[in-house]
């Protein structure tokens, strides 16, 4: 067992957080979990596939309660990533309707954020990020060459209407936003082909697009919760050079929490 | 916070272990986070430049005590990788004598096994991993150009000398090896200057020798823990395509643990 003693940030979202550990993709989530190493685990929540509308009663496993709080290590920062899959066209089964969508992520929100709630975790930050711009030229190809090709399942347009609508809620709710749609779109030079510089298949971010996410995760982060960036928080074991070798438990021994 | 429902693997050790999250070194940790995906989390409890000695009081903090146990997901797999700085010469501050290295390597497989100890889990598999084998030639060379110059701080036999009594140790008390020492010799064509292709200074592993690791890790994992190789852990929640529609929350739901 892991006892409580370093903190985490949550990553919770779908296939673009669960692959964010790819180290052949850069992943974004593997490369914050280095930079906060020894100082906050980082732990990911993605769900390959989900929308907000499965994404809750899974959250409502995953998020500990009140009562359980006690006994675990705190999340100290929850990072929501949905809209890629919401966003699907009305055909789609991942389908959830913008205004559904819109009220599911501050249904999320609430659960951690209102006294209220049993899911209330008062030392929690959040942050919420915009879904990525889709390249429906990739993403058609991509899904043309699959055996039965497929119909296009998502439209430029639309995405970026979810992703108006993140933004819209983080501002409401007062929470962190990360506007991963626009860094996108303005580093593809409004150019929709171009941001195959950043998605693999239209979709799913690569290196470079990971990279982007990343710096605007601790951009973010220095904005909003400046006393979260990784620069600010001390190691929770000390380095090595600080070891007294004639009192080597008293220096490594860390006061109560 | 993040509730009792994934499992972890540990990896606990040196700053060979703290830096398997470096994409950009293809990180052995990152890339086994990525490959149990919503199995298993992957903790990182490596610390740069310590000791088996300075590692037994930190571990006796973040390892959960029985009482603790009960409220907090259970570590399936423990791996512990010392020994890149015990070996260090008899000058060094990182130095620990070889039999006082075997005696703290046993002293921590005892803490989790034994039914005496207060840290004891049951659950919890464990496999020692050797060091790796030290390029003498890179590591004087990295050593002699950092100002002011330092002198070679490890010896090639030497190294060997704790990697073989790592497998000792692992036979003696039936836990799993991963002997990463003979791997990366015997991959370096048994020519020390070879084992450049693996080390990026003569001691840390890059790309390439984090493969090796990887590949080693589920190696063993299949030939002596095999329940827990990855092909034959299930997801903490459905795949998305099993979700019905109809029903969603019965079909994310999971049952008691």
């Amino acid at each position: 067992m892991s006892a409580n003693v370093q903190d985490s940030i949550m990553l919770f979202g779908d296939s673009i957080t669960q692959g964010g550990w790819e180290t052949g993709m850069n992943g974004f989530g593997a490369n914050l979990a280095h930079r906060y190493a020894r100082k906050l685990d980082v732990i990911n929540r993605g769900f390959s596939g989900y929308n907000t509308e499965w994404g809750i009663p899974v959250f409502e496993q995953l998020w500990a309660t009140r009562e359980q709080q006690k006994d675990l290590p705190t999340v100290r920062l929850l990072v929501i990533w949905f809209g890629a899959n919401d966003s699907c066209l009305v055909q789609s089964p991942q389908h959830v309707p913008l205004p559904k969508f819109a009220s599911n992520l501050k249904h999320i929100i609430n659960l951690v954020q209102s006294p209220k709630s049993e899911y209330h975790s008062p030392d929690t930050r959040i942050i919420l990020v915009t879904p990525p711009p889709v390249n429906t030229y990739q993403r058609r190809a991509n899904l043309e060459n699959r055996d039965p090709p497929l119909a296009l399942d998502r439209d430029f347009e639309v995405t970026r209407n979810y992703a108006e609508a993140v933004k819209d809620i983080a501002q409401e709710e007062e929470v962190g936003i990360i506007d991963i749609w626009t860094k996108m779109w303005d580093a593809a030079g409004h150019d929709e082909q171009s941001l195959s510089n950043f998605l693999y298949d239209g979709l799913h971010l690569n290196g470079p697009g990971y990279q982007l996410m990343y710096d605007a995760v601790l951009e973010t982060i220095e904005k909003t919760y400046p006393e979260l960036h990784p620069d600010r928080l001390e190691m929770v074991f000390p380095g090595w050079a600080m070891i007294d070798r004639n009192n080597v438990v008293a220096s490594v021994t860390r006061g109560p929490k």
